[in-house]
Formats: structure tokens, C-alpha cells, sequence
């Protein structure tokens, strides 16, 4: 592994209003806080927002509890913490240095594999395991059904569920990808031929992570590949991703017919040696399925999926990807890095959703999650794209049938073309779905889609849709603890909490930012009306003032009669 | 009917810059068009988006069709043609006049009910379900299952649908509500005793419908309540709604006590005198279910249920809204405003979500609906509100249950409550969901929901997630003719015709806007590859290229040898 790369190229200036971007109070009233585990390596961080007491009791005579703290899952790990020192050059703290050290020993002894899945079939909870089963239950590990150590690891080992961690990325802490957990989202960062540059990727990175990327993708494609990807690999608390396919491409100087196993072996092991978490590779493109798409509206929207299409096309050969697919695998298997088999021919609009080429590659994904398995490599399988709403079912249902339920990873999908600009939406809503069905991690989608690369602004914006639809998902699978927010939230907003409410919401600055619009004054942060109705109009306060009135109290007066008169 | 009020508040340059605002060119390329019908009096307003033709042949040989204009429906009125002159004095063109003035000598001679469903149970189609029949299918008549006016009005007997049209608002253009038509989409407007004036309220309606708003609620709450109401329907192309029984409280000071059946009474008939088209009224929420909301987080959200079951409370007795109900309903007849039976019980957090007190109330519904159809009055059921995902198909099955088909019509629902800020996305995923299940029309939800009153970028905001919601559940439902601008998107966009890809959009402007933020040069609107990848990795550049290859090549070599090998 090597270390952060210099930061020469700023001066001083632009060091420091780099660093302090980097931190920030995004989050009021929050703590950064640890649970810890069995080992003391094991030190689990969360969010906890603090809530303040009721003051004003809705209902006489009754006494409520008092409010308590709300601890919320974490990705921004240091940069979260307004307080802590940051240093880019250094990189993070290796949190699970030990932990990989400590196994290497005694796997070199008896030649075992060393992947989360080959712990996980020989039976052993691993403290990334331990880690994550703490982490999923966000604090409340008190709850009816918590998350066992050994429910992670019989997850992992029934290739229900991922754990991408590089043994050379130690700096990333411990989650996992599978339909039994919290439903993960990933941000795509990445410069191109086109514009950005490396410290606005780094920046990039923290800022997703800040609005709650679990995982990131580098799909950088442009010049300063493999410096961009060093900085992000050694700065990221969470797994990364990469399309090894577009390094190997700049390798060729951009002509897709020239690439060659040789070339793309080269790309995997320098990938994989830096600590990538995780390889999209497109090997279920196969030359026949190719004319599958000659009659699609959008042809192969799949960067990665089209690249290898032409290769086929030019060569009239087999997928090198398809046709190397073990040697793939093990790469992937001395470095622990999982597969997620990409969905080179996924439908690029309404009109191609669901269609022959898409499913046809789904079942050689299947057969390629089986051959990864033998290699204990963990897989997990891309899906789509654009799908309208009554379609997106059959997606999961035949991902799961013909995928042996390894997790599923989609991209959105789009239940509409006719809204870009706001494809963040249009896509929210299928992702929102597909993870009620059942996906297990969603790659977000910003309003910039189809049009330009996301600045600032639009990863935020495309961060928010999808913690919406991670957690609207999880609600709706009765994800324990999950309701615990909404119920806060809720309670703060019955009780005119609403620093509370601020404080509680996906976005704390934006909502009081919002309320600040109608009701500046600082008053009015304990009015007990909301700012939509103002006073009179209020159906909490009037709720409240109903309360007051005994509930139990019945009428005896024949109250239909008039209503009901000559109805029948 | 009175006329619009004078404009004396505004000086002169106030009104110039009022009136500019109420066209202008948010839509290039565009333009109005009519369809007409079997009278000269039924002109069917479309907007016509243009299309530039295909210049690069997408597959070397095959002569590509040109690409006809998309019609879509539309909203706006007068207010979507940037070369009319707008008079919102006088009031827009009372399209509808003559054939209510027909109407009126035949009723009088025979007694007749006047409302559309007296109409249609009579067996007879009026040239407003006509007009709607030709809207409905977007002047795409020509397609395989084409609504006809006689479905229209086979519907509207059915009471699946109304078509909320009082003979006192002939300015409006005929739409109709009902699962089996497009999903339709309400905005809410109005001032409140905070902020707000009548000059921005008339200016939200027609910003509103710039953005496709089917119907406007106008909920002031404020003074001038009365003359708001006024310019408002004088200059609306579209039904309003509107909810009686704050203008009540007005009456009365504010105290919910001392309304009474008389003070209604009296709004009811100043409202439907002056063309209001529905009421929502909340004869659902009993005196008995009042004490059904004591352990809910958030009690009563609804503020006509709250005003409601305080009154109740306080005087010991049943709601006179329900006693009272059939006196409601002869207003109604007389004037055909149609019944919007609101939810005064509709849960406001995720936590109250489905239970008991909602469904009681819906019930109820259920029962007044029938009331309301044995007076020919037109009837609509309002539904929540907050509900996870895995509860929304419920609410859908028990309206249809207990409410005897009627069109149901939700705020929402939220899927979750954490999100302030972010609510019209929170929300647009219940919207969709339900409307895919059959809730005919969805009321808007803005970013400030829950924290402030809506600016005129919150209310676009809001808009346009819905017209996202309504057109996916529309895809959804496989409504005729509704993928048609999905399709003509998709091909513009594996075309690279970047101004056709602009013209279809949802938001025109948003869509070319951040298209030149990456690439703002003219020369890049005919660019060959995607702003988003650069022209090494556009997908669907290479996708061109693999076309040009044979698609039916076939290759002979045994190709799943090397990955197979040892698999079983």
C-alpha cells in the first residue's frame, strides 16, 4: 500500500479552504459516538442526535418521558466530527489494520482462503462481522430482533450478503450489502476527459459520505487514474468501487478493439493491490446477445457494456471478460475483492425494459455468481436502469431466481424518461420499490443525468433522494428500529419541537433554512402553531386543545338519524 | 356570477410586470393547438412539441421515419401562449357558456338534475365528456383503445369518475377524475393570516398550471378571502376546490365552537354561487372516533378535522356537517359542485398510519357517498396522508371497498417522515405508488411542507415531482398513448437531437441549463457523444458503432468453454 500522494499542487490558501470543507457543522445538536465490541479494536461509530424535553405537555396530568437521544447509522466517519483533526496527506487511521494482520499469519500456516465468504463457510465471525452486526442495529441492539454476529456470518456465507473490504484498504469500516439489512446506497464520483480535478474528487468523496454514501464508486476516466483513485482509496471510511474496464481502455488509448486480457489482467491486479473494494466487470455480455439489442430505442447504455460489445463485434470473438472469468475470480479471492457483475445491456429506456438481451445476460450472471462462489470470491449482481413501475417486480423476482440470491444492486431504476433534470426523481420512486422488494444496495442518481456531471449541489441532491428511498425501503420491510426516527420526528412535531425537528431531519440546514423562510424570528422556534397555517389554523394545536376535553366521553344523543334518514 | 374585481392596487408598472409574468416561454418549440370536436363550440387545447428531424443515421441503410411532434396535454390555458393577450380583469373566455345556457331552458321544462351524473345516468353525452374523451387521448385517437365519450360518460354513471364542473365557472375546460383515465394532479394555493396577497395567489394558479396542476385548491385562510376567491376563479382554466369550512371559521372568529349549520350553510351557497367546483367537506370524522385519535403521535392533521372534532367535543353532539349532510347535497345538485369527502382522519406520521380512526371514518365515506349519489351529486374520497410503502396498497383496496368505486384522492401519501425539506420527494414515491393502484388524482406536496408556505419555486418544485408521480403511474396503468412521450425522448436521446431531448422535457429550461453547465457551447448541442462521459465513453456512441457491425453475424467458435470449464 502506499501513502496519500503530496498535496503540492495547493498552496496554502487552498489547502486550508480545502480542509475545512471537509468538516463542518452539517449536523446540530449530533455527537459522534462509539458502541463497543467484544474486542477492543472493535469501537462501532454512530450519529446521535440529541433531543431537547418536552416543555409544553399536550395532554394534563400526563407525564411523558423524557425525550431520548436518537442514534443514527454513520458513513461520514472523522469527517463528521467538527472537532477532529483532518490530514489528507496521512490518510485515515487503519481501523481494521490489526484484524488483517492478525489472520495473515494463520492463513499463510494453513493455506486458507481469506475472503469474508471463506471465513464465513469455516464457520468464523470475524470481527468485521461483529462490527456490522452492531452497526446495523444503530444502538438498538435491545430491540425484539437484533442482528447477531452469527446471523452476519450465515448471511455472508449463504451469499445471501457482501462484505467488500480490500485487505488493502484497512481504512474502511466494516457494512454490508444484502436484502436481510439496511438498504445501502452508493455514489458515484469521478472525473472525466471533460472537466473536474483530484481534489474536488477527494472532496467529492467526503461530501457523499456526509449525506450517507455506504459505498462510493471511482469511475474516473480521464487522466491522473491511479492518483485520483490513491487518494480516494486512502482518505474513504467506506468500500470503493471501480469499472476496472475504463483504466484498461485509457491503457489503449481509448481503441476498445485493442484491449486484451493481458491488459485488463494488468488493470485488476494494480486495482486490486491499491485496495479497490469492489469490481463491476461486464462478462455477461456475450457476442450473441448482442444483435438482442439491434432493435432497441436506446441500443446499450452500459459505458462498460458497450466497450465490450464492440470488442466482440471487431473480433468476432467471445468476451475476453467471460472467457478469463476464473482467472478473474482469482485475483479477486487473494485480495478479497467482491464482484458485482455489471449489467451491460440494461435497458436504456421505458421502451427496453425487461426485454430479452437484459434477461438473457441475468442468467449468465447467475451461472458467473456460482463459479465465483467456488473461489469463496463475493459476488454481487448490477440491475437496471429504466423500468416502469409494473415491471420493476419481475426484476427481483428473476434476479432472484436465476442468481442463487446474491444480492441485487441496481441503478434506480427510472420509472419515466420524460423529467430530465430531475431524474433523481423519476428514479426514487423505482428505487424506493425495488428496495421494498428486496435490492439490497441502490446507486444513486443525481439531476444531472443524461445531461452533465454532477457538481456539489446535485451529489447532495441525489444523496437525499436515495436515503429517502433506502429508508422508505427499509420501513417498509419492518427493518428492526428502523421507525425509531420517523416516531421522533413525529413526537417533536405533535409537541412543537422544532429545533427537534430540524435537528432530526435527513437535512437539518435545509429544514430550518425552509421554516426561517415564513417565521424568521427566533420565537418562533417554540411557537406552538406550525408556520403553514399560523395560529388559528393549526391542527396540532387544535388537536392538543381536543385532548384537553375528556376522550372518553360519550354522547347519548341518537346522532345518525338525519344522515341516515331514507337512505336505505 | 360577478366579475373580476378592479386591479386598482397595482400601479402601473406592478400590473406590466404582473402581466408578463403570467405568460412567457417556458416551453420552445412549442405550440398550441386544438382539436376539434363534433360542435364548433368544443375546442380541445393540446401543446404541440416540435421536433427537428434525425441527421445522423443511427444504422448506415435504414431510411428512419421523420419524427412527428409529441402532443401533450395541457393545462395553461391562454396563459401557455406566449402571443396572447391576458386581460385577467376581464377574465378568461367563458368557454363553456352556451352549453350550459342550452342546457338550462331543457332542465327548467322537465325539472331535470343538472350534474354531469344526472346527465349521464340520463343516458346522455354532454359536449364536456366529449371534450374530455378527445383530451384524454392526447390526439392520439387514432390509437388501439381510444377513450370514448360514450366511456366518459358511462363512468361518470358508474360514479368511478366525476367531472367537477359548476354551471357557475364556465371558464373552466372540461377534466374528469377516475381510475380509468389519466392520473390527474391538485395544487394547493392560498393566502393564510401570515403571509401572502391576492395578486401572488392569482399569479400561483396560473403558475400552477403552467406546470400541469389538472385541479387548484385555494385554501385562504385569511381576509379577503372572499375577493381572492373571485380573481381566482374568474381567471381559472381548471376546477377549484376549495374547503368551506375555514372560510366558516372566518365567520365566527376563529372559534371553532361557534359554528353552526346556519353560518356553513350560508359559505356553502356564497361559494357555489360564485363557481367554486368541489368542496371538501369532513362529515366523516363522528363524535365517537374523536376519542380513536387519543394515542396517536400526531392526533388530528387534518385542520377541517381538527376544527371539526373540537366542535363536536365542545358542544357534546354530532358533527353538523353530518346531520346536516343531505342539505349539503341538494347545494351541490343545484349548482354541480362536487363532493371531495375529506380525511379528517387521515394519520400524519408513519406511526398512525392505517388504523382505526382512519378506517372508520373511510367507512363513512362509504356510506355518504351513496347519500350524495341519490342526489346526483358527484362524489370524490379523500385519502392520507402518511403511509409506509407496505401499507399503501390497503388504503387503495379498502377505499374501493367501502366507497362503492368512487375516485379516491390522496395527499401524498409520505413514506416516511424524516425528510423536511425534501417532502415532495418523501411523498411523490407514495403519489406514484397509489396512483399505479388506481387513486385517480394526487394532491401535490412541496419541499416546505411541514415547515413554511410555499414560494413560487416550491410550487414548481412540487408540480413537477407529481407530473413525475401521475406519469409513472400512468405507464403504470398502460393508460393509451401515455408512453408515447417516453419513446420520442429515448430516440431523441440515442439520436443526440439535444434540443428535442430539451423540447420533451418535464422542464424545458431546467434540462438545457444543466446541459451547459458542462457544455455551454452551441456546437455541443449537436455533439455526437453525452456531456456526462465525453466522446471516448458515451455508451451510445459505441452502441452506433456496434450497429454497424451486422447484428446477425454469428460466431462459429465454441465460446463458453473457458468459463464453464469445471463448473459443474
Amino acid at each position: 500500500m502506499s501513502t496519500a500522494p503530496s498535496n503540492n499542487r495547493l498552496n496554502r490558501q487552498q489547502a486550508e479552504s480545502f480542509l475545512s470543507s471537509l468538516s463542518g457543522h452539517y449536523y446540530p445538536n449530533s455527537s459522534r459516538e462509539f458502541i463497543s465490541g467484544s474486542n477492543k479494536d472493535i469501537q462501532v461509530p454512530f450519529r446521535r442526535i440529541h433531543l431537547s424535553e418536552t416543555l409544553h405537555q399536550p395532554t394534563p396530568g400526563v407525564k411523558l418521558p423524557p425525550n431520548e437521544p436518537v442514534d443514527v447509522y454513520d458513513t461520514s466517519s472523522v469527517y463528521g466530527d467538527p472537532d477532529a483533526t483532518i490530514d489528507v496527506k496521512a490518510g485515515l487511521k487503519k481501523v481494521r489494520e490489526n484484524w488483517i494482520q492478525e489472520r495473515h499469519s494463520e492463513n499463510q500456516q494453513y493455506n486458507h482462503g481469506i475472503t469474508q465468504l471463506a471465513y464465513a463457510r469455516r464457520g468464523v465471525i470475524t470481527p468485521e462481522m461483529e462490527f456490522i452486526a452492531l452497526r446495523e442495529n444503530m444502538g438498538r441492539g435491545h430491540l425484539k430482533n437484533p442482528i447477531t454476529p452469527e446471523f452476519v456470518r450465515d448471511e455472508v456465507a449463504s451469499g445471501r450478503a457482501i462484505i467488500p473490504v480490500n485487505t488493502h484498504h484497512p481504512e474502511s469500516e466494516p457494512m454490508i450489502i444484502g436484502r436481510n439489512f439496511l438498504v445501502k446506497v452508493n455514489a458515484n464520483i469521478g472525473n472525466s476527459s471533460v472537466s473536474s480535478s483530484i481534489e474536488e474528487e477527494v472532496e467529492k468523496l467526503v461530501w457523499a459520505t456526509r449525506w450517507g454514501a455506504d459505498t462510493v464508486m471511482d469511475l474516473s476516466t480521464g487522466r491522473n487514474i491511479h492518483q485520483t483513485r490513491e487518494w480516494i482509496l486512502r482518505n474513504s471510511p467506506v468500500p470503493i468501487g471501480t469499472v476496472p474496464i475504463y483504466q484498461a481502455l485509457e491503457r489503449v488509448n481509448g481503441v476498445a478493439e485493442d484491449l486484451s486480457w493481458p491488459v485488463f489482467k494488468d488493470v485488476l491486479l494494480e486495482q486490486a493491490e491499491q485496495g479497490v473494494d469492489y469490481f463491476t466487470i461486464h462478462a455477461g455480455v456475450l457476442h450473441d446477445f448482442i444483435k438482442l439489442t439491434a432493435k432497441r430505442v436506446t441500443g446499450i447504455v452500459s459505458r462498460g457494456g458497450s466497450i465490450m460489445a464492440k470488442w466482440c463485434m471487431a473480433h468476432q470473438q467471445e468476451s475476453f471478460l467471460y472467457q478469463h472469468f476464473r482467472d478473474i475470480c482469482k485475483i479477486c479471492a487473494k485480495y478479497d475483492v467482491s464482484l458485482s457483475l455489471g449489467d451491460g445491456l440494461r435497458p436504456g429506456s421505458i421502451a427496453d425494459a425487461n426485454d430479452e438481451a437484459q434477461f438473457a445476460e441475468l442468467r449468465v450472471l447467475g451461472e458467473l455468481t456460482q463459479i465465483a462462489w467456488e473461489y469463496d470470491v463475493q459476488v454481487m449482481i448490477e440491475g437496471p436502469g429504466h423500468v416502469p413501475m409494473h415491471k420493476i417486480q419481475e426484476n427481483m423476482d428473476e434476479q432472484l431466481k436465476h442468481c442463487h440470491g446474491a444480492p441485487f444492486y441496481t441503478l434506480g431504476p427510472l420509472t419515466t424518461d420524460i423529467a430530465p433534470g430531475y431524474d433523481h426523481i423519476t428514479s426514487c420512486i423505482g428505487a424506493a420499490m425495488i428496495g421494498a422488494f428486496g435490492c439490497a444496495m441502490l446507486c444513486y442518481v443525481t439531476p444531472k443525468e443524461h445531461l452533465g456531471l454532477p457538481n456539489k449541489e446535485d451529489v447532495k441532491q441525489g444523496m437525499i433522494a436515495y436515503k429517502i428511498a433506502a429508508h422508505a425501503a427499509d420501513l417498509a420491510k419492518g427493518h428492526p428500529g428502523a421507525q425509531a426516527r420517523d416516531d421522533a420526528m413525529s413526537k417533536a412535531r405533535f409537541e412543537f419541537r422544532w429545533e427537534d425537528q430540524f435537528n432530526l431531519a435527513l437535512d437539518p440546514v435545509t429544514a430550518r433554512s425552509y421554516h426561517d423562510e415564513t417565521l424568521p424570528q427566533d420565537s418562533n422556534k417554540t411557537a406552538q402553531f406550525c408556520s403553514m397555517c399560523g395560529p388559528k389554523f393549526c391542527s396540532m394545536k387544535i388537536s392538543h386543545e381536543v385532548r384537553q376535553y375528556n376522550p372518553d366521553t360519550r354522547i347519548d344523543v341518537k346522532v345518525k338519524d338525519a344522515a341516515t334518514e331514507g337512505a336505505e
